[in-house]
Formats: structure tokens, C-alpha cells, sequence
């Protein structure tokens, strides 16, 4: 969507653009935020895209991913808090692309099942699938933008004695209602977002006992008493979960929020990123440009404190690579600046010093288009904030409010504390705004 | 399988066969048969095509599959019951293949990404996906059969509410180990095997209650009292299921037992075949050969009633096609003797008319070929009174046990009835026979 947007600004300002197609396969946009009750395999067979759940909220502040170009007043047409439930942000999101106008340019229902690239003529040959019609087509492009994100296919480890444990083993990917899990005593692996946040949500919704297993190190917030942290599991037997401090623990059932993969079994050897996720993958100049074949890019793919006005960053940059305004360095000068990043990200040791890192790379995109600069080291100091906001509660840090770097207001507080807003709807969040939050 | 052992069966007769290669994206063999308790999609990101749950008995009596070649009790070394678990069976079929010695022409681990017929060289051009070592590569191939399967690829309609509903939803596909539904109010929708088999794994493993919730008619078996038939689902609200009679019930979990779709997204086209499930899908002669490109086959394509040892037929069919040993005939003539099956098969009432129909496809088949020959007619007998046991009794007709149509041996009973035998291991069931049934 932020790639769409990026050309109907080049041409709302009088510019000439390429032909732009979208192949969806889904048959709405919002990507993510377009939620669904499905797991697995869709309504046509394909894996299904949502990874979210049915009561999530933002787990970081909105004055952090805010469009530069589309503020939040400007969408509600006044304040609101500073940690929208899902239904919010996919309004939000929507609102901006029907404004752009840009959805005759999506193909939806559209699966693309192969990219080739064709040496001879400098062209990709895309095969796409319509799924509605069952009807498979390709049609040739000088050039292709990956932006098909990279929280969708999900990093499933085994554990001894899975086979045969006696309850349900999901992925993070598959988690929908938590009440599934109320009474339950829940066993979370992993301990980064999907943890930190699913491990919350099942103790929102009543669930007995959480127990978060890690493979590194602790989370380290201050959990409610039925919370505990554990070492990595090393196996289940029957329902009885076993760790590598020789503890045990009676568990119903085994949620692996254990991370995602990068997966493209739509692209060729030579055109497939390959990476964990992390903040610099390789080959890609700018963290966009695919530097082996530049007529190919990715938005998105990083690890991200950043979101949407990142994709819009890179997305403007793509643009005017394409379009002749940014002029590529040679293969080995692009390679030279990413791993100069890369050695730099591999230095990184706080989350302050990460968050600064990606700023910087959003800062050097901005510098770069016509995208309309913001105060980056604001949204950094917003971040730093909202990380100690959790380290003093992490079941009440969604109460507390920031300021836009867009437009100077400062967040009214939700009119319900988060641990207790059972209700995650649209109507019921934007119901009238208790107070500003202080 | 059934194809390697096709032509490796010719060659154990003299014949130069050709070069066979088989791409198997799953690390072993053994198809549905071979276990995992993963769901949704697997440790490289693609669908988990298993379907079978933990507890899974033969639903049909082992004398109806048999391989000619290969008996159970050549396998087993002595008579076994009628209806193995899952393990069971795998063994038998692993066995068989393993004797072939064709391991090596598999190349596992390895899934099909993309065939595309080249008509100038008139070869296949098959791209595939070598996913231990993220390797895409393309090779040609004169002749392609697709031995996919089609109960994989779960067919998940939506009812009203599905979105809000409190608990969990899931396909049979993704079904796996009944105990999570212990002390559950189950609904399970569809009347088919999915349906019946699950509900008594649910109901076996201590389910509060099972309902069943069925499209076109009930399945009218004498279900114990906590299983309960209803007309279709109309809404879900909350955890309350209303149905078509405008009857309501409180609910836990919902089964959708509705099938599975022919999904074959690696197919252009002009190879790919669209049916729903049953027994003669159109442009297959004989229920093999793709009429329209007859380089192309489908093993296994049908509704099944006939499994393994129809399998063999067709591969063994197929093998003489590709050998020139069966000649074709014209398309014209191809398709209308495919249209004349479609009538007959459009004429079929009871499940007795659709066992002999099947049942004549296969002896068609076999007469064609070197399958060494067995007594379809035999077979089709104990199809009928294996129909007869379950109306009889449903919980229990896998206690009874069958003459073998290919050893002439009758099956004992197996040591403990299936209600009561929990623990379904090859080593438990392998153990000492009760003695023999009647
Ligand atoms: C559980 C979860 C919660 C999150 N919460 C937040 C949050 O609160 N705030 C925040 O800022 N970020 C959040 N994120 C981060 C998230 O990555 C971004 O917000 C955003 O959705 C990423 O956008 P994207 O367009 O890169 O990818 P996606 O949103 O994943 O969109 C990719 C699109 O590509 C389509 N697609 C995929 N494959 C194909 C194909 N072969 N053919 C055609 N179309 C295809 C998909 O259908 C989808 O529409 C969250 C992520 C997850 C997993
Ligand atoms: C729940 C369930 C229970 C059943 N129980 C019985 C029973 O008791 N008795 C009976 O006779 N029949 C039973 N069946 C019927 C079943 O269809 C057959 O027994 C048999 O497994 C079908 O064999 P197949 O080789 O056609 O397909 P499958 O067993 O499905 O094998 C297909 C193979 O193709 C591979 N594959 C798929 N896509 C790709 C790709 N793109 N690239 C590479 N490889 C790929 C898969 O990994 C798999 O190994 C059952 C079916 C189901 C769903
Ligand atoms: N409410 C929300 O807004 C919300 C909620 C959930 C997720 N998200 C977003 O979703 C994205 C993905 O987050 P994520 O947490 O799913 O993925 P992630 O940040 O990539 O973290 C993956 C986690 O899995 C662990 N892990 C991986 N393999 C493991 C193994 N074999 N054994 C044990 N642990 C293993 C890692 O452990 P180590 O760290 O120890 O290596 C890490 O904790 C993020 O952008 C996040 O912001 C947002
Ligand atoms: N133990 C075992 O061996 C075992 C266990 C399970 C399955 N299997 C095998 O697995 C294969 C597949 O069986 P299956 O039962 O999954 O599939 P199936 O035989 O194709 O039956 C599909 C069922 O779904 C119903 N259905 C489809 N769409 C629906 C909708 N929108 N609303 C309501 N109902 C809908 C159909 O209803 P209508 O009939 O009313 O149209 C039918 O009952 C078979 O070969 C079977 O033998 C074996």
C-alpha cells in the first residue's frame, strides 16, 4: 500500500508514473490488519496471511508509526489514545489509501505463484493466480516490489514428547481468542513481542497460570504472581512441561510464539531474500534495493521498531529509484554501504541503541524523497519512553498517553483501563475519551 | 509410491524402464500416513499436508486395501485385525516399498513449485523447491504424474458469528489429538467419514457431548445418548450454536468436517484438474490418463471407496501408457468413454452402487495390465457388510474381523475392544491376539 501511495504522490505533484499493478491474494487490503477468524489454509487452500489475533492493540505507541502525510486527527477527526486495538489501526490505514485512490491498481484475490527473471529481455515474467477464478496468467515487469511482509510464516521448533502431548500445540500464528484459554494453564516459548503480548492477553482473559519459557534471557517485566518465567523447555510428557532448570510444570496447552520466517516460494534462487529476522538483512542497499538485481525491491523487510511511516520511507525511495530521481552507486559501492550498516547493527547492544540505528536509515530515506520530514529523534525518544513505561508496568502501560511528532497533541487516555476493556471494537474505542492522559 | 513400484515391478520382469524420478516435499514417505503433530503449515514454511489424527484406526477393513503383491500377513508374518491404526498401516506400506527398493529415486524434502508444458519440445518443465537447502531448480520431464492426494487442502466454508465466536474452529485437517476435547461440548459439521470418525474419537476419548450438524441428511447411525444429529448450523453467538429446525445448543469447539478441495497450485491450467470429491472427475480416461495432454496423470484423483490396491492399478495402468504397452486411443474416443463412467456414475444411489461402480473401474484396470489379479467381486462383498456392521453398531464394528480376498485368512478380533483400547502404538496392537472373530 505505502509503494501505491508512493506513486500517486509522485503524480498528484504533476510527475508521470509507470503502470502500477497490485496482486493481492487476499480480497481486502490491510495486509495484517485485515483480520481473519481463519487458520492454516484459506477459503482457496493458500496459507493464510493473518497472524493477529482477535483482542490485540498496538503494543507500541501510534505517535510512533504515524504517517507524516495523514495523522490520526486528521483520519478521527479528533484525539485519541495512544494504543488502538486492531479494528482502529486498520481503519486508520484505510482511510489514508481510499483517500490516495489508488484501488483500481489492486489485482485482489490475486496469488502470485512464481517471479522469473528474464536476462535477455530485463524483464520479470510474473505468474499470478486468481483465485476467485481459478485462472493462472503471467505477465511481464521491469520491475518488481516484494512488500508481502514477513510475520505471516511462522517458525515452528519441535520439543521432544510434542507427538504426544496431550492438548493443543499452536504457533503464535494460529492464536485467535483468548478465552479459548481461560482456566487453562498456558505454556508460552519465546520471549520477544508475540510472547510478552499473547502471554498477556491469555491472563487478560482469565487464563489459570502463564508460563514463558526462553532460550536467551528473561523478559524481565514484572509479571502478575500467576506469570513465572522459566528456561527453555526441554520436553513435555503427557502434560507435564519440563525445563532446563530441571523444573516441571502441569500445562494444558503449548502456544510457540517463536518468531517468524522469511519465506518468498514465489521467487527464483537469485531474486529470494535470505535472512533471520533482524534489523539489517544483506543485500539490500538502503535496507530497499535489491543490490544483485536492482530492478527489484523490498519494503519492509527489516525487523521493526518502525512501521507504516518506515514503509512509506521506503516506499518513496523505491519510487525514485524507479524513476530515474535517485541514481543506484555500483554493485560493489551499494554492497559496501550495507555492510557498513550491517557491522554497525551487529554492534547494537540496547534497545535504545536499535531504535536510534533504524531512525537513522528512516532519516537518510526521508533526506533523500520528497516525503514529508518528521521529527524522527522525537519518535526515538517516544520508543525509549514507552520501553520504561513497560519495565514499570507492563499490564498498564497502555493507559498512558504521548504527544504527536505530526501535529503536537497530546493522547486523551482510553476511557477504560487496557486490562480491563474486554470489548476491543471500533465503536467501543472511539466511545467518548475519559481524559487526557498525563 | 505405487507408481515406483509400478515400474519397478516391470523391471523386475526384464523391461527397460525409464528414468523415474519422484519429488516428495515431506522428509520420509508414507503420505497422509506418515504422522506429524504439526498443523497448519511445517518447519519450512509450506502446508503440513498430513490430515490424520493420533487416535486414527482404518475406518474401512484392511482386506478392502490389500496389495496383491503384498499381503499383511506376508508383511506381519502372521494374521493381524481388520481395522490397524494408523501406525500400523504405515508400517505395511513402508514394508512394501522398502522390499521395491525404490528409496533412491525419491528425492524427499523436495516440493513441486511450478509444471509447465513446453509444446515445441513437448516436456514438462518442472520447478521445484529443495527446502532443506533453499535451492530452486528446473528439469524437463516427457511424462508427469501427479500422486498428490486431494485430502489435504482443508475445504473451510464460514457460518455467521465464526468472527465472534469464543473457542476454538477448526477443520478435521488440522484435528489431532482428541483429549483437548475432553469434558467439551463438541460441534461437528458435515455428514460424512471425517464427521462420523472424529465425533466417535471425540465421544472415545470423553467428550461431554457431540453434536452433528449435517447439510443434506443425517448419518443415522445408532449414536451413543451424548451424540445428538442436527440440521445444519445457521448461526454461532457467542458460545450458543443455532441450527435450521431453530433449535439452539451451548458449544465448545466447533469441527468442521466439510471436506477437502483438489488443490493443485503448481499446475498451469491447461494440466490442472477441477472437481469436487467423487468418484469420476471429468478429462481423466479411465480415471488416469489427462485426456486433454496424456503425458500427464493422476493417480488417486477420485473419491475413494477403493484405495491402495486401486492405486496400484492405476499406477500399473499409467506405467503401460507411458511404455506404449497400452495404446491410446483418439481424444474424442477418450472423452466419450469418460463421459459414459460420468453417466453412470451420475445414476448411482447407494453406497453398494457406487462400491460395484468403483469396483469396475479396477478390474477394468487390471485387466489391462500385469497387476496380478484378486476378486473385486470379493471385495465389494466385504465393503457391503462392512456398511452392515456399522448400522448395526457403530462404536463397535471394528471389533469383527475379515476373510483376506488375496490369503484366503481369516482376521482375528483384535485384544481389546476399539471403545476401550486407548492406546493405539504399533507395539500395543501388534500384541498378543484375543482370538479369532467371527
Ligand atoms: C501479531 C502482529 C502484531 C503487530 N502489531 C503491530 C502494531 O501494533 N504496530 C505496528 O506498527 N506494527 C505491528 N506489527 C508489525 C507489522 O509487520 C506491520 O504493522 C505491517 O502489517 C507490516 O506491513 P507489510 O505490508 O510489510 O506486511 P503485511 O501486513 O503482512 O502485508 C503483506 C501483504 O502481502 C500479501 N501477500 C503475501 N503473499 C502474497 C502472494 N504470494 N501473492 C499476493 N499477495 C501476497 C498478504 O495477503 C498481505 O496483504 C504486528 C505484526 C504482527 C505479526
Ligand atoms: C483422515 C484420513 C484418513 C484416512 N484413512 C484411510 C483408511 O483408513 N484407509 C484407507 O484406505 N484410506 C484412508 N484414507 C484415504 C487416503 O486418501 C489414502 O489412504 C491415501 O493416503 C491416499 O494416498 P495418495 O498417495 O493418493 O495421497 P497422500 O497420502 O495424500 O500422499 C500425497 C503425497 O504428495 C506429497 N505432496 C503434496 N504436494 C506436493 C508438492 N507440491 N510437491 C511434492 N510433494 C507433494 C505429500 O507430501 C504426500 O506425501 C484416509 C484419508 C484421510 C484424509
Ligand atoms: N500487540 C502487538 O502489536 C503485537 C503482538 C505480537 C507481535 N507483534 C509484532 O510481531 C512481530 C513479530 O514478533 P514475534 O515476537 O512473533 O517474533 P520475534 O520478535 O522475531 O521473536 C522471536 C522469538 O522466538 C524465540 N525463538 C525462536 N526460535 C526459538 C527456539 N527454537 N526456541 C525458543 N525460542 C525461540 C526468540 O528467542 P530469543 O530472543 O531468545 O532468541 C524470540 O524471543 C514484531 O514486529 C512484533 O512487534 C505485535
Ligand atoms: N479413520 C479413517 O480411516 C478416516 C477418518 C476420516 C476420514 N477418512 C477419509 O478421508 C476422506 C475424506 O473424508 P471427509 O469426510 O473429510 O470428506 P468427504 O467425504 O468429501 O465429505 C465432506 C462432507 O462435508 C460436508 N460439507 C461440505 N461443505 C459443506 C458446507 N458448506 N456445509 C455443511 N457441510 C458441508 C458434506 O456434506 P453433504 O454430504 O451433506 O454434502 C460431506 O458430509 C475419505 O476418503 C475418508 O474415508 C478416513
Amino acid at each position: 500500500m505505502a509503494q501505491m501511495r508512493a506513486f500517486q504522490s509522485a503524480r498528484e505533484k504533476g510527475a508521470e508514473i509507470p503502470e502500477v499493478v497490485c496482486f493481492e491474494k487476499q480480497s481486502d487490503w490491510g495486509g495484517l490488519w485485515n483480520y481473519s477468524w481463519r487458520t492454516g489454509l484459506d477459503e482457496y487452500g493458500d496459507p493464510v496471511h493473518g497472524s493477529m489475533y482477535r483482542y490485540l492493540w498496538s503494543n507500541g505507541p501510534k505517535e510512533c508509526l504515524e504517517f507524516a502525510d495523514y495523522t490520526f486527527e486528521q483520519h478521527f477527526g479528533r484525539p485519541i489514545a495512544s494504543y488502538p486495538p486492531r479494528a482502529v489501526l486498520f481503519d486508520y490505514i484505510k482511510g489514508r489509501v481510499e483517500k490516495a485512490g489508488v484501488k483500481d491498481w489492486v489485482r485482489f484475490g490475486t496469488a502470485v505463484r512464481m517471479v522469473r527473471y528474464q536476462k535477455d529481455r530485463k524483464m520479470f515474467e510474473v505468474t499470478v493466480h486468481d483465485r476467485p477464478n481459478d485462472r493462472m496468467y503471467t505477465e511481464e515487469f521491469d520491475h518488481v516490489v516484494v512488500a508481502t511482509g514477513h510475520f505471516s510464516t511462522p517458525n515452528v521448533p519441535e520439543f521432544k514428547g510434542f507427538a504426544t502431548f496431550n492438548g493443543r500445540i499452536l504457533h503464535a500464528h494460529d492464536f485467535r481468542d483468548a478465552r479459548e484459554f481461560t482456566n487453562k494453564d498456558v505454556l508460552i516459548i519465546g520471549r520477544s513481542y508475540s510472547a510478552e503480548d499473547i502471554g498477556s492477553q491469555c491472563w487478560k482473559y482469565g487464563a489459570k497460570s502463564i508460563t514463558s519459557s526462553y532460550r536467551s534471557k528473561p523478559m524481565g517485566f514484572h509479571f502478575p504472581d500467576n506469570w513465572e518465567e522459566k528456561p527453555l523447555l526441554t520436553e513435555v510428557d503427557g502434560n507435564t512441561a519440563k525445563f532446563k532448570d530441571g523444573t516441571t510444570k502441569h500445562i494444558d496447552a503449548i502456544i510457540l510464539c517463536t518468531g517468524y520466517l522469511h519465506h518468498y516460494p514465489f521467487l527464483e534462487d537469485d531474486l529470494r531474500l535470505r535472512s533471520e529476522n533482524r534489523l539489517w538483512p544483506l543485500n539490500l542497499w538502503k535496507g530497499v534495493v535489491w543490490e544483485t538485481n536492482p530492478q527489484l525491491f523490498y519494503i519492509g523487510a527489516q525487523d521493526q521498531f518502525y512501521t507504516f511511516n518506515m514503509f512509506d520511507a521506503q516506499a518513496w525511495f523505491a519510487r525514485d529509484v524507479m524513476m530515474g530521481r535517485v541514481s543506484l552507486p555500483s554493485a560493489d559501492a551499494m554492497r559496501e554501504d550495507s555492510l557498513s550498516w550491517r557491522k554497525r547493527e551487529e554492534s547494537l547492544e540496547t534497545d535504545e541503541d536499535m531504535i536510534v540505528f533504524q531512525g537513522e536509515n528512516v532519516k537518510e530515506l526521508i533526506n533523500t524523497t520528497d516525503y514529508p520530514p518528521f521529527d524522527v529523534d522525537g519518535v526515538n525518544r517516544t520508543f525509549l519512553e514507552w520501553e520504561h513505561h513497560k519495565h514499570e508496568n507492563i499490564m498498564g502501560y497502555r493507559n498512558l498517553g504521548f504527544k504527536s511528532l505530526m501535529t503536537g497533541t497530546l493522547a486523551p487516555a482510553h476511557h477504560t483501563p487496557w486490562a480491563e476493556a474486554l470489548d476491543d471494537s471500533l465503536e467501543s474505542y472511539l466511545q467518548t475519551v475519559r481524559e487526557a492522559a498525563e
